[in-house]
């Protein structure tokens, strides 16, 4: 292989062609033979840069992450604090092609960790700093008459079941987004 | 095989299987011969019972529906709109060791169904009937300044998303419950 080939933005690469896997077959049952195949690579070439599956898994959701705060930071000059979480929030739900991926990717990798223990401590660290970032933006807020913090768990686990439903199409998107809507009136008090 | 086993029994029998493998592995990799293992069965008396792993998958995500409805019928002579809805969502939550297995089967059934548009239908059914259900019960409880129906979609996708959060465990199940009181609070207007 071309020794002037960057690492990352070759795992890049292969994180890619895992997370279209993931929108079409789900993780659990893909192989880095077939992430090899998708990349129009060989496998020993996936082996090189990924020692096993799970972390290859890791590297793709902190590539998803990364690009969702990447998209994020253009709603960091937002007018209130209100719409710059809507904004932050807005960029996780599937609402296009980019995030539908990404979030098969979110959900495939959710499912995966459930039941691999050893790999959820990178989900823990990524979901409480979003908390604690929500929760800091309702103290900005002035929201009153809320636990903020129990807010930003349940804003969370609000966003996150929302994709989780957009991706089996249980509803539609405007309807997804109205629910997020009415929610963010609750806890913003319509700031 | 004896001719007197109830059908419906021994799917049952067979769906407990795929329900523990699914704790375990997940769905997305597990085949009938691992069922048929994990059940004690031949892979030719599993076929007998599910002509596909979708059809088995349905059953059993049924099933699980069938099981939290029959818990949730003890909640049926709650006191208020509010106490029969929250006892409703705990049973959904995977807060004991029969609850985190039906969680696992939910999450890797919701994570297969993002990626096969062909069996999405009867989890629509599903939700729609318990989002009816809420919107139902905020309107008896005389929830007002508040769009039920759009209360009710987030309500589901909270509680999904904690059950969904608290299988990866990235929060204790005392945070989980008091998220959802919060939350029960803001859309019922602590009635």
């Amino acid at each position: 292989m071309p020794s002037k080939v960057d690492h990352r933005e070759r795992r890049e690469l292969l994180a890619d062609a895992l997370t279209r896997l993931a929108a079409t077959h789900g993780l659990a049952g893909v192989s880095l033979r077939q992430v090899a195949a998708e990349a129009g690579v060989s496998t020993g070439m996936v082996q090189h840069y990924f020692r096993t599956k799970d972390e290859m898994m890791t590297f793709a959701l902190g590539m998803v992450a990364d690009r969702i705060r990447a998209r994020s930071e253009a709603e960091a000059a937002a007018a209130t604090p209100r719409e710059l979480v809507r904004g932050v929030l807005l960029q996780i739900l599937p609402l296009d092609e980019t995030r539908r991926l990404e979030g098969h990717v979110g959900l495939a990798f959710l499912a995966y960790a459930a039941v691999k223990p050893a790999i959820q401590e990178g989900l823990r660290e990524g979901s409480a700093g979003m908390r604690g970032f929500i929760a800091g933006q309702l103290r900005a807020a002035g929201a009153h008459g809320i636990d903020t913090d129990l807010a930003a768990i349940g804003l969370m686990a609000l966003v996150d079941g929302l994709g989780m439903q957009l991706l089996s199409r249980q509803f539609a998107e405007k309807d997804a987004i109205a629910a997020l809507d009415a929610h963010l009136d609750l806890i913003f008090g319509g700031s």
